[in-house]
Order: structure tokens, then C-alpha cells, then sequence
């Protein structure tokens, strides 16, 4: 059995060690790039390159930006008294979506995980603490928005017992059912979610 | 709504352009090395870089190795009366994986097509008509590996016309049931053809 040449099976490694892709799709999409364009695998090297050259973190908010303070931190026009506290910087992406939010973010990077050896030391959660203490004008409302999951949920109990007595009012996204979601096959949690939450007509 | 900081955007774009790759793999892989170190998505912008770089095609058999003529066709150990055409270098690494075969090989590079307007003329067939009229060992047998389907066998058709009278054995794979697979879930033409093609036990 001849070798595969090192640079293609050093490109298989590469590709192989991100998330999902495992070595049949990793050889598939170097062969395709082998037989494409150099120019195609050029500009995606160049693309990885800037990833980290170009984009920081917020020293404020966490979130990513290609400058510090980001854009929404320094944006005159958000409310700065609300702040929605998200695990990702993909979540502040969601919620901007919908157009529906103008306040400002706090991005925890993780959520509480005892299994994976995650406490809440290593989440930007002090930072978020200090930066609601020292905020002005005063912060009313922190939007807890971590997943709807076990890991979130434990995440979003922890931030809320840090400002017990605060006066600041501590909410968090709905439960329910997904719009265009289909009763028959939401699971029971979310269906008996949806039921404690009803609303009226 | 804010906007995506460009270098993510750009990133996610490239993603998106590798076969299989919807937008939303794309923005979990850019977000996925945002979050890990900054050496891995600087070793896999290197293993692209090297890509088109350190690979060659064979002058010969136009398989990819890092040198010309490739270690295949410089190798002393291989039988040179055999040659094996295939569609892909993929299909090189699959024949090399069984260790069943150890002839020549010689890469096509596609199929012939006419719906998407790939004609013989743009294979490496031609080359391999005068690799096999110029080769010295005489080649005793070719063996057309191309795929199963409807383009691999017009291909194999085309390929076996260029050598009517010229005395070589031309050969086929075996069509059949896959190892393992399950007789009730072959399709018909797979089971037609394992039914032809049966041997005595």
C-alpha cells in the first residue's frame, strides 16, 4: 500500500479535527480542493488567517468585533439600561435577527458544565457582575437568554442568585412551543412548558 | 441589526463554498475556531496553502504526489503489465487500501459526460493510448475501475473501443452484492447483475 502524499493527508488531519467532519467528508472536500482552483484554497487559507487577526473580543460585552469596545457597545442608540446575557456570540447574532432587541449583550462564553469541569470561574460572569455594578446609567433589566437545557438553565440560577437584592429586574426567554412547530411532536417538557406559560386570547 | 464582523463573514463564506457545506456548518466551523486556539485555524490555513503548492500531477498516470513521475509509476516493485484506470486519485487510495492490487494505475480525472459537456477529450485518455502503445514492458492487461454508473460505464465503453485489436485484455470490477450488505435491500439492477455474474461454490 503507497503512501497518500503528506501535504493532502496533512489537509485531512486538518480538516478532520473540526467539529462534524469526519475523515470521509475531510478527504472529500480536499480532493475537492485539489481539483479546484489554487486560488479557492488560497482565499480560504487567507480567511483563516485574518479569523484571529482581525476579530477581538469586547473588553466590555465579550462579544466579537474587529474593534474594542464592539459595535453595540459603543452605539448611542441601544438602551443601555437592559443587558442579555448569552452563552455564544452566534446567540447575539440570533437575537439580532429578530430585530426585536436594541439593548445591549454580555457574552458568558460557556455555560456552568461540572461534568466538563467548566465553574462559573471560567465564565465571563464576575465581568458581567462588575460591569452592572459599576454601569451607568443604571442597569434595569439583565435578559438571562443561556439554551433552554440543563447546562443553561443551572447557568442562568447562578447569574440570578449574584444579584439577589440588586432591585434589578431578572427575566428570562419563554418557553413553548416553536412557531410552525407541530403540537403532536413537541416533546412533553416543552409542551408542559407551553401549558404553565399560556396566555390569554 | 448589527452586522457580522467582515472577517467572520468572509470566513463563513469560503465554508460555504466546499461541496456539502451549507451556511450553517459554515458559521458553526468559523465560530468553532473563533473559540479554539489560533493555531488551529493557522495550521489548517497552512496544510491549504501547501496544497497546490507541494502536489503535482503524475506526468505519467497524472495521480497526485508530491513528485513527478509519482511513486507508483518509479516504483521497481509494481507489476508495469497492468494498468488500472480510475476516475479520481480517490479511487487510486481506495484499490490501495484492499493491498490486492499491485499493478500501475492511470487517472482520468472524470467521467465522459455530455450533459455537463465533458467529452473524452477532456480525460486523460488520449495519454493513456500512448502510454500503452509507448510502454515497454508491453501492458498485458487494463483494467477499468471507473465507477458503476451510468458515465463510468459509457467511459469504460469509450476506453475499450481505443484498444479493439490491439491483443490487451481488457477488464471490468465485478458488479454484485456488497460484503455485508443485505439481499433484501440491494436494488435491482445491483441484484440482476449479482445474479449474472454468480459463481460455482
Amino acid at each position: 500500500m503507497q503512501a497518500t502524499p503528506a501535504p493532502i493527508t496533512k489537509l485531512i488531519d486538518e480538516f478532520s479535527r473540526l467539529p462534524g467532519i469526519g475523515p470521509k467528508t475531510a478527504s472529500r472536500l480536499t480532493f475537492y480542493l485539489l481539483r479546484s482552483s489554487p486560488e479557492q484554497a488560497q482565499s480560504l487559507a487567507e480567511a483563516l488567517q485574518e479569523l484571529h487577526e482581525k476579530v477581538v473580543f469586547c473588553s466590555r460585552c465579550f462579544h466579537i468585533d474587529e474593534r474594542d469596545p464592539c459595535a453595540f457597545c459603543t452605539n448611542e442608540n441601544r438602551d443601555r439600561s437592559i443587558i442579555c446575557v448569552v452563552e455564544e456570540p452566534l446567540d447575539v447574532l440570533a437575537i439580532e435577527r429578530t430585530r426585536d432587541y436594541h439593548g445591549l449583550y454580555h457574552v458568558l462564553h460557556g455555560t456552568i458544565a461540572p461534568t466538563e469541569g467548566i465553574g462559573p470561574e471560567d465564565l465571563k460572569i464576575a465581568e458581567l457582575v462588575e460591569r452592572v455594578r459599576s454601569s451607568d446609567p443604571k442597569v434595569r433589566e439583565i435578559i438571562i437568554a443561556t439554551n433552554p437545557n440543563l447546562e443553561g438553565e443551572a447557568t442562568a440560577m447562578y447569574i440570578s442568585r449574584q444579584f439577589d437584592g440588586s432591585g434589578i429586574k431578572l427575566t428570562r426567554l419563554a418557553r413553548g412551543l416553536p412557531v410552525g412547530g407541530d403540537l403532536e411532536y413537541a416533546d412533553e417538557i416543552t409542551l408542559s412548558r407551553a401549558l404553565s406559560g399560556r396566555s390569554e386570547m
